[in-house]
């Protein structure tokens, strides 16, 4: 856990992992707000929103107790999104599309953190490529099943999509030997980019047509 | 699990948290009948009201297997509680009331004792509030997501908050060296408190205002 | 996990656990569609609907990274179910009835493998037979949470009994002694046998009337 990332890369790993936290956590805040929960279901949607993801993760490669849970900086840091949410939502709206930017960022972020963890717990390839898109992914899956909407990454959006690229990307270079930086570095872009395209060009993945399909 | 309490507190901390997971199943059973679920949707309901909250703290401090699971006694109280529903569900519903306040107790029980276990389990305090509370309220929460409700608990009702106070007293406690008896007592005593209250006098958490808000 | 199925029973039992998978998986696959996933939600719901059971056992029991986790086999045979569904739908829709006869053999050898699983873990009886159901019926629980539907197996059909008889037989025989691939077989087949006569005679456990039931 945190631990093992101490005490060298301690700062700047932490912080990234945080601020991704803190963006994630802002969407569950969001949703909250207009699903019109109470305050504690807003700080439990922040919460979740930023931290199942990763919970999810450690739970599945056995990283028990899940640093989330462990380290107190993440419950804090998801009730100070929760409670920005709470007081500032119209700001919120505002700036939403710069918020987007920064929610592709801490995709990138979760992908490519979450696949680095899995492959130092012993996964293999394919698993440690699944638990970074799971880590990127799965908070704000369980946001929306908290208020009861299908996931909105398995209607539309091409969100799993940019995370897998990301996650992978670490992967691969973990199989070609890269110094593990670089890869993490590019991955995080790459997940980024493939975003940040999906979001200006409207780009969706195909649905199956189930009436009139040959 | 199990075996750390016994043999000298067996007897009472069990039946404890039996009575706490009896009543609990019991809302579980009564939401499964409303909902038209049958038999067996009525049991897993009960199951799930009573011991999700506990399955998801064992999870999460690595208590495998969960003592829900492992001890026979929870599944055999839950199946109780929730034939109890089946057949006499009318009955439930005169007493309702009643069954509100020993619900109340249930979680005072739940908050405390989650709280405990996650200490012995050398979480650090903040964890071991919020696990607390995630033992009283995580099976309300399950129960309402598997029958598609947004759970009760992030809209109305000042349910955590009270469960939160409970386990936050079993924390402070440890850290000012209280023997754990007594600020269990104090502990389950005040969430019992502040949650009649919030019942009697329909104390709520704030929304906040999504439409004008400034 | 697999390891200690090798090498003797590896093809036998790898394959039927595959088999299994691959029509669960198609039944994740059909949901998904159905509710107008695009592709990466139907590979999630593929997944989901062929896996959860048994990451859930695995969870639980402390069989960590869960099978279907780390042998990606798992993730090979659900992503191609979930393709065979969005390309051929129409296929599956004429096949459905044919499907469900797969789908009573899948939950028997789920629940039975399952059982043995927990177990060779060391959990007791009862847990184990449980276990055993949550294997079986898990996956279609998740599949239907996941488009925010009340699991079907909640509310009609005689599905989870059939799993449940099929891994007690599983744990009454391992108490009697019984050799495993004997007591499993008649597990499987006694599963098979009740979710068959459900389906041809529509048989469905009872509904509690909550309107008027003295």
């Amino acid at each position: 856990m945190m631990n093992s990332l101490q005490p060298l890369q301690f700062s700047t790993l932490l912080l990234l992992d945080l601020a991704g936290t803190f963006v994630f956590a802002l969407s569950g805040g969001a949703t909250a707000i207009r699903e019109r929960l109470d305050l504690f279901g807003v700080l439990v949607l922040s919460f979740a929103a930023g931290n199942a993801g990763g919970i999810t993760r450690d739970v599945l490669i056995g990283a028990i107790p899940p640093v989330a849970i462990q380290n107190w900086l993440y419950v804090a840091i998801s009730i100070l999104a929760g409670l920005v949410m709470f007081f500032w939502f119209q700001l919120y709206r505002r700036l939403r599309d710069r918020i987007l930017v920064l929610d592709a960022a801490g995709l990138g972020l979760f992908a490519v953190a979450g696949a680095q963890k899995a492959l130092v717990a012993g996964l293999n390839p394919v698993a440690a490529a699944l638990l970074g898109m799971v880590t990127g992914i799965g908070g704000g899956m369980v946001r929306d099943l908290l208020v009861t909407q299908v996931p909105i990454v398995l209607r539309s959006e091409l969100y799993a999509v940019a995370a897998l690229a990301g996650s992978s990307t670490v992967v691969i270079g973990n199989i070609l030997h890269l110094p593990p930086p670089y890869s993490a570095a590019i991955g995080a872009l790459l997940c980024f980019a493939i975003r940040m395209f999906a979001i200006r060009r409207n780009w969706n993945l195909p649905i199956a047509d189930a009436s009139n399909q040959e």
